[in-house]
């Protein structure tokens, strides 16, 4: 096995965000349910806008903040997802290249526009999602170079990859290719309204697919079906090699091994806006472990990017991530 | 002479600015100028985002961030710029409406993209604008609605606007219907560099047509071709009615037929980015004017406007002015 180029390919919806502030007064009068990621159509998409305050755009996209948060720590990335060749699919080309990060899917020349997800951040931080999937609907495998997946010491996949069918089948086939080339597959789980509508293949994918697993307290829960975090993490333990389970202020818990770690939350002067959150933490967790960091080191590198996320607006890292970690004493 | 329905109606190049974060040395190897506006074309426009950061895409255009603070202390406002049918276009004119601004220009339909200021913020918080004028370019006087200036108390241009040709005749004609309604003419020297290009100009402007000038030290003495600020001063007295001279941390001096007025700024605990300083505080120093305040209250309320915009990244206000200058004790 030839030494990987890069340290991570990504796979995933391809998004640029739309984020206002609002009330929990809009949120309700809205219908727009708080905390989710909720899929929505175009004329739904023009009519939320419509009502929504004036915003600022970023590039986002789950796996797309994994994977800027990953360059921007000095991993080496690569990214896979789907934009239509108007503005918004640049802005989203631009950003994730000026990062240094290889992107390479060809763009959509007709069909719908480039992803956006209308985010609403209320007073206590929190954010509501709703995803126009667009462009990104139209990721299919013939978008997965085999060469790519092949050069890249762990391909990471976001879960959201599930709703749009052709996505899905990009996944199984980087999957695939991963393993037959002897290197590891990574997933995240998104969302809890994302493992409702696919639990038994995710479930499957887990046991069978998964070398590491990221989720938070909420999808980890809801994957195994109960009623206490400990109960998932003693399942999660036989399924995957690695699992780095977020809970947000109280820390994550790592399964390294069948070891159980438990790694402290980072201290955030002001949360702003929690979006990224668990996309910077993975980002973290994954830089550290392709550096060949042991698990506590890799949860503290997840905690550190992902308090740099909550503390602005946007999923993306604004500070110096290398240098953040470098004050912390964590030499990677 | 009826009452007025708008406060104030603002005419300016209608951009979208997306903003990095850069070095000094990234400026000096791409040959932008640091500190000021200057004018690009598409080609540069191109090559200068593609070597830019990751980037946030937010609403801008001096007057339109003029508008938009105006609109959010409570003020009632109207705008009027060029974009195109485009996704940058759709992302302005929503901006501007969902802040409760009356904007109805008819977008482009063929030709250039909407506007673009390329901006790279420096760690010492200054901003160097590249500004590629696209759409706004094509504003002409069949743009400004009879109606709406007659209805409006003041009509506040940029002086920028002498940079597309039609613009400038826009600017003129609103003039004209203005004063000859009785209503104020307001303007913003907008740029020391707009200032050099449009001298003469600008001079026979605020001798003859400006009741309101809008100016900070280095664009008002480069007006008069002066070395002092003080000498600057005794000119533009004699000239308008009202001036309005911003200095920076040393806050601002105010001529009100012929009476000047010093002003304080108001503290920051951080300065991230001066973006929209003179904006905003236009912005509050027309919402006093048009409430009927005195000059010194218009004064401070253009401070605490200022001060809220430089503390972000971005030049639209993020904070609720109203509520920031109600705790400040500021009725109006």
């Amino acid at each position: 096995m030839s030494e990987p180029k890069f340290d991570v390919a990504g796979i995933g919806n391809a998004i640029v965000d739309v984020i206002s502030e609002g009330t929990d007064e809009f949120l309700t009068a809205n219908k727009v349910e708080k905390g989710a990621m909720t899929l929505i159509d175009e004329d739904r998409a023009t009519e939320l806008y419509g009502v929504m305050g004036s915003a600022i755009e970023v590039s986002g996209g789950s796996c797309g903040n994994t994977i800027a948060g990953l360059a921007a720590l000095g991993g080496t990335a690569a990214y896979i997802g789907k934009v239509r060749d108007d503005q918004l699919g640049q802005v989203f080309t631009h950003d994730i290249r000026a990062l240094g990060v290889d992107f390479t899917t060809a763009p959509a020349t007709d069909g719908p526009a480039t992803a956006r997800c209308l985010i609403v951040v209320t007073p206590d931080a929190q954010r509501s999602m709703s995803t126009y999937l667009g462009a990104a609907g139209g990721l299919t495998p013939d978008d997965v170079p085999e060469d790519l997946i092949k050069a890249s010491a762990i391909t990471y996949m976001e879960g959201y990859l599930w709703d749009p069918p052709g996505a899905k089948e990009a996944f199984l086939k980087a999957a695939g290719i991963a393993h037959s080339a002897g290197r590891l597959v990574s997933l995240t789980l998104s969302d809890s309204f994302c493992v409702d509508r696919f639990r038994t293949e995710f479930r499957e994918l887990a046991k069978d697919e998964v070398d590491i697993l990221f989720a938070n307290e909420d999808e980890i829960m809801s994957l195994y079906e109960v009623d206490t975090f400990d109960a998932a993490l003693q399942s999660v333990r036989k399924d995957c090699k690695f699992a780095a389970l977020t809970r947000s202020e109280a820390g994550s818990v790592i399964v390294a091994d069948g070891e159980v770690h438990v790694v402290d939350a980072e201290p955030v002067s002001q949360v702003l806006d929690t979006t990224g959150a668990g996309d910077l933490y993975a980002a973290g967790f994954l830089f550290g472990l392709s550096k060949g960091a042991d698990p506590v080191t890799c949860g503290r590198l997840g905690s550190i990017a992902a308090a740099e996320a909550i503390s602005h607006y946007g999923a993306r890292p604004q500070a110096d991530l290398k240098a953040l970690v470098k004050d912390k004493g964590l030499a990677v």
